[in-house]
């Protein structure tokens, strides 16, 4: 398979579908479903929506039918870079070249476009009930909502928040990266695979594997914010130790991260051996996350 | 039965019920958990919880069987109330005579408690699995998301603060109160019926009944904001006109929005007919929402 190839096609996929599934801005009300449109059309690599349907294809599922689960992953992802660019947490007036929600909404429209977001995402995967059988249903809303939650994304938010400004243990980095960023990746896979029938091997092996390109995802995206481009990476190079936020390079240095990262990536292949063919998107995933630009 | 005993009991239930099912101080994050059990147990009717488990009794369920998805109904209140107090929306220091969430935590804090807490609502909600057909649990985790987003609450809220400092049209203020109250408590009532296994009339009755008392909610509401007991209402009388909202008796008037809560509460019981006893606490309960303090 020719990952540009695969990526692009599936990224268009998931785009097609945000754009029939995403609230019409013929409808009230109009600047919310605008809000909303705004941030969650933005360019972005839909990483999580590729992730849906390469869960399920390798489960043996159809990337088809997971469209709904896909754009309920992006809607959560959308609401989450929404809050945190609010000037209550980051204060971005920019995300990826274009002006942040509320810079061009306002503060309490952007809230709310983030909170409906969270919502229409367990709406979208409830609307599964068509396809899939009702317990699996069940249990993708639960791991969405554990993914997202006090135990998941906002955890490692908050505990991200706490640890500005004074020196953390790499326990501690890796409990905000694997919550910040990790959960909602791993929950992408699993949200896939469980939907199209996934056994408890399988689904162990690709929980697995989401923590680890979790991981790496995120080494990988400390590593580019201090030798990355620009352009590519869509912040000021630098922001992170700017901001003295926690990440990999500050606490072992850059070579040690790019091995830490580069392990992650071989734990998460080593993960697929269960799979045939079939998890081929994922394994080249695993290795475009940790490649991208290093 | 006796009402004020049947409240008295349910809100008992509902709180055990929350202080067992939120999150720990023990756990991490241990503030964001603070800030969380902060709002969810600050005093309250708790008039979700309660309308959950009395359409649970009126479909025949038992209302220990509805507490995870009481206290989800509680949490999504919760989160409204958190986000609706921050600074970028009503800007409130003070909630029920007790300092607002963000007062006490921390705007960023607090923005997360509330999305932790609808996060947590769906986690809530998919644990019923363990005690409700799986296609019931869908059910009620769709009809949640859809009374909560772009389509409810976070819909009727945007409306809202739009409609501030205009003149706005009956159509308008009803559509407000429908989206900003009634659609979560229309939402309480359905989640414990459509556990409990009601049947389509039975779900569509109460579907009315929950708009019913909703909007007579509101407008009673409206008028203690005007005529009532600050002590009892929580907040300054007359705030809402201080903020120029959109109110009922600004529209109509205070006698003719009495007349207008009394007929939505007669509406209300009426679509309650084909119930036979199993339904007393809906009909006491819709009278007691008018008659409050009227």
């Amino acid at each position: 398979m020719n990952l540009h190839n695969y990526l692009m096609e599936r990224k268009n996929m998931a785009e097609a579908a945000l754009d029939k599934l995403l609230p019409s801005v013929l409808d009230t009300p109009v600047r919310l479903h605008e809000a909303i449109r705004y941030s969650v059309l933005s360019p972005g690599k839909r990483l999580r929506p590729i992730l849906v349907m390469a869960g399920a294809e390798a489960v043996g599922g159809y990337p088809e039918d997971v469209l709904p689960a896909s754009c309920a992953l992006e809607c959560i992802h959308a609401f989450s870079l929404i809050h945190d660019d609010l000037p209550c947490m980051d204060d971005d007036d920019y995300r990826r070249g274009r002006l942040t929600n509320h810079k061009v909404y306002g503060e309490a429209m952007a809230m709310l476009a983030g909170d409906a977001l969270l919502a229409l995402a367990f709406e979208l995967i409830a609307s599964n009930i068509d396809r899939f059988p009702a317990d699996r249903v069940v249990e993708v809303s639960r791991l969405l909502a554990h993914a997202s939650g006090n135990r998941g994304m906002v955890g490692g938010q908050v505990v991200d928040i706490e640890s500005e400004g004074r020196d953390i243990s790499p326990d501690e980095i890796r409990y905000i990266h694997a919550h910040k960023t990790g959960a909602l990746l791993t929950a992408s896979v699993l949200s896939g695979a469980v939907l199209c029938g996934g056994d408890e091997l399988q689904i162990n092996r690709l929980r697995s594997y989401g923590e680890s390109i979790g991981l790496a995802f995120q080494i990988a995206d400390d590593i580019l914010d201090i030798i990355g481009d620009q352009e590519k990476i869509g912040k000021p190079v630098g922001s992170d130790v700017k901001q003295n936020k926690a990440t990999f390079p500050k606490l072992y240095g850059l070579e040690e991260s790019k091995k830490l990262a580069e392990e992650e990536m071989r734990k998460a292949i080593s993960n697929l051996d269960i799979f045939g063919e079939s998890a081929e998107p994922l394994r080249q995933i695993a290795r475009y996350i940790v490649e991208r630009d290093l």
